[in-house]
């Protein structure tokens, strides 16, 4: 960890600054070829992409899409112990995000001129959720809940398969706890391609949620110009830290730790008004770091990793706030009052006894949080995010004749004339005797 | 109008088909060479657009800042009638808006085990305005509402100047009824650079909304990569009538043409189980284009409108539902079952005396919407779209005890073991006596 004492305020922008995203030309050129690909050949493409990457032959293991026996088999393969644990965190975030589902508004705004607002479920929503080493089952729960909850009619999960043409057991498992039966083995940019547009086993879909390599991240991106929403820009996770002297070096060098294995590129930042918690939690980083199976990975992230002093509890949260944290933990004696100044971050960590690992399992919060200082203008996936809201309005007589002659002179003074007809006729009809 | 009689399924998606938006590579390079000579001349290059586009002299006129004295003055310039309508429309939207201020919602997922969201407004949100012939102060209206509402600290609005260096009355009028003082005389893409980077007149922003052509439109498309969120993507405006026998074509027509009236490119589709009305409506749109100021442009949106014979109001509920209309107006004798079965749309109109323009300018409802068939995955502009939800946890030592336990199995089954000793150390300690 770097550790800077008492920087200006104008050298802030500089600590702030996240390391350069380079997608590289390649990279977008590549997904487009696929995505081409895909679009033309749709089954025949994936199959092969099966094959190329995932090194999977899928015609010998039953297609593209997970089968009901598949499905029905994976149970036995999970652990009773992690059953366990996936239910109780399925719970907990099904509770936080039940607190979210939204009452429909009804208004009347003039006698007469009643207008509302419903949710209405995305009607097809693509879950990625990537394989490899460490299949995230929890970013699985994290969009299938709210999901499922929403009541979106059609969701379709893609995930690669593994060499042996199966589906990870966990993420079976988790879908079928889910009720997610929509399940196709393919994985990267190519599922993206698939979800966007739709292939003969693969359903087209809305809008498209999770995380990925810079070849889904591409794709993703990607994807908008067909016309298919997704839940966010990507960026490599962070986390940001404070902490006063009352914090535990160990808890916090724990927490900046399990920031850094999640890749080479995990961004961590400390602030401390304490010399003393900034050296104690150096050294504890580097002590705990020996013990990690990714130390690795942990080590590279750290190399750009900044360990700031601030002079107190303001200048922690300004810095903060400009940073715009994905992950913000207040390990400091009394959180609140620092939640309360909170301006931007995805999802805040209040107390010694909160590490962010909570957040990203099992509290009940969403863990799909906006990174790259998007949590100054976006918010985490979050129930709203699988709906849409729609507007209506009815008018009475009464309703008319209260707020139309409003519409008639507004739409004469923007120059729009047949707005302001629409209106004059049917109060013509309305004096006339009709309709009423 | 062009008239198709019941079509096959086959052939729907023909029919729902939106002329292609062609941007142009040349408006496209056009924008990025202002973009970069905004972000390295400031206000300099602003001056010089403004003469360029707009043929107004600004340093002549007081410079690119709307001045306080300009503010006042306005007032004094808008007829009685207008300032009335005004007042009242901003009434109905404020009173629409309000309904939709969200509660913070806390929930105890586990015993100890506390999550909360909060709705923190976007702290720098740039408003643009189009200018020209008709200063869209509906659309100020549609956006400072809810802004102002949401408590967004730093509010700038953008919009052209006149050719004589001031900015339309009517539109200083409304900022200042909304609390708005942030104005600046900058136009086009020029303006939207401007609020992506800022200069020395102009802040930066988080957020850009509003509409415009199709400069504007690939400035904010372009502004995305520089961390700007913007508010939805852009496209004509559009609308889809439904009308049973009961409908009076008259009203139909008239609604119609207001949507004509908007650009040569607007969206116009009619749906009708009943022959005659949809021959009834046909003439009754050629009789009144007649009377239009504006009618060659109506006339020439109509050129690809469709008036289209369906089966029953299933089927044109599928269809609409399949479209994904801007706009849909229910003129049916009995519309609540039909809005019940709306899945996509972004703002819908019931009945025979409820015409689109009256939520264009006053019923309540933003007209800010989804167009291009965005209403599948966007919702419109509402009191949401100038809020973040962050969440916030705290656990308290037993909270911990009862969740960490399975963030621990999930946290290892992921292969993430710094995650699990982030809570496991915790326990140790709690077990030791530490921090209880």
């Amino acid at each position: 960890m770097n550790l800077i004492q008492y920087p200006l305020r104008a050298e802030w922008a500089g600590l702030q600054q996240r390391a350069a995203q380079q997608q590289g030309a390649d990279v977008a050129q590549r997904v487009q070829q696929i995505f081409e690909d895909v679009r033309q050949r749709g089954d025949a493409a994936l199959l092969d992409y099966a094959q190329q990457f995932d090194g999977a032959d899928l015609p010998a293991a039953g297609g593209l899409r997970v089968s009901a026996q598949e499905l029905a088999a994976a149970e036995a393969q999970v652990p009773a112990a992690l059953q366990a644990a996936i239910r109780q965190a399925h719970a907990n975030i099904l509770r936080f995000h039940e607190a979210q589902v939204p009452a429909e508004e009804r208004v009347e705004t003039m006698p007469g001129v009643l207008c509302w607002r419903r949710a209405v479920p995305v009607q097809r929503v693509g879950l990625y959720i990537p394989g490899g080493t460490a299949p995230l089952f929890s970013t699985l729960l994290m969009l299938g809940v709210p999901a499922k909850l929403a009541g979106c009619p059609n969701i379709v999960l893609c995930t690669p398969p593994q060499k042996d043409g199966a589906v990870n057991p966990v993420i079976l498992f988790t879908a079928q706890l889910l009720g997610i039966d929509t399940i196709v083995k393919a994985g990267g940019a190519q599922a993206v391609a698939a979800l966007s547009g739709g292939t003969e086993s693969v359903p087209a879909v809305d809008k498209i949620f999770g995380p990925g390599n810079r070849y889904v991240t591409a794709a993703k991106q990607l994807s908008t110009r067909y016309g298919v929403a997704i839940d966010m820009p990507a960026g490599p996770s962070e986390v940001l830290v404070m902490a006063d002297a009352s914090a535990n070096p160990a808890f916090v060098a724990a927490d900046l730790l399990s920031q850094a294995e999640h890749g080479p590129d995990s961004q961590v930042i400390l602030l401390s008004d304490s010399l003393y918690i900034l050296e104690q939690t150096k050294a504890e980083v580097e002590r705990q770091l020996r013990e990690l199976p990714r130390a690795e990975v942990a080590a590279q992230a750290l190399t750009e990793s900044r360990a700031i002093l601030l002079r107190d509890a303001q200048e922690m949260l300004d810095f903060s706030n400009e940073y715009a944290p994905e992950h913000l933990i207040l390990a400091v004696e009394n959180p609140e009052p620092l939640a309360a100044g909170v301006t931007n971050a995805g999802s805040v960590f209040l107390g010694h006894l909160t590490p962010e690992a909570v957040g990203d399992y099992a509290s009940g919060t969403n863990h799909t949080l906006p990174t790259n200082g998007y949590a100054r203008n976006y918010s985490g996936v979050s129930l709203d995010s699988f709906f849409k809201k729609i507007t209506f309005q009815r008018l009475t007589p009464e309703g008319l004749r209260n707020v139309g002659p409003v519409v008639e002179t507004m739409a004469e003074a923007e120059g729009l004339r047949a707005h302001a007809r629409a209106v004059t006729l049917r109060l013509e009809a309305l004096a006339g005797g009709e309709q009423e």
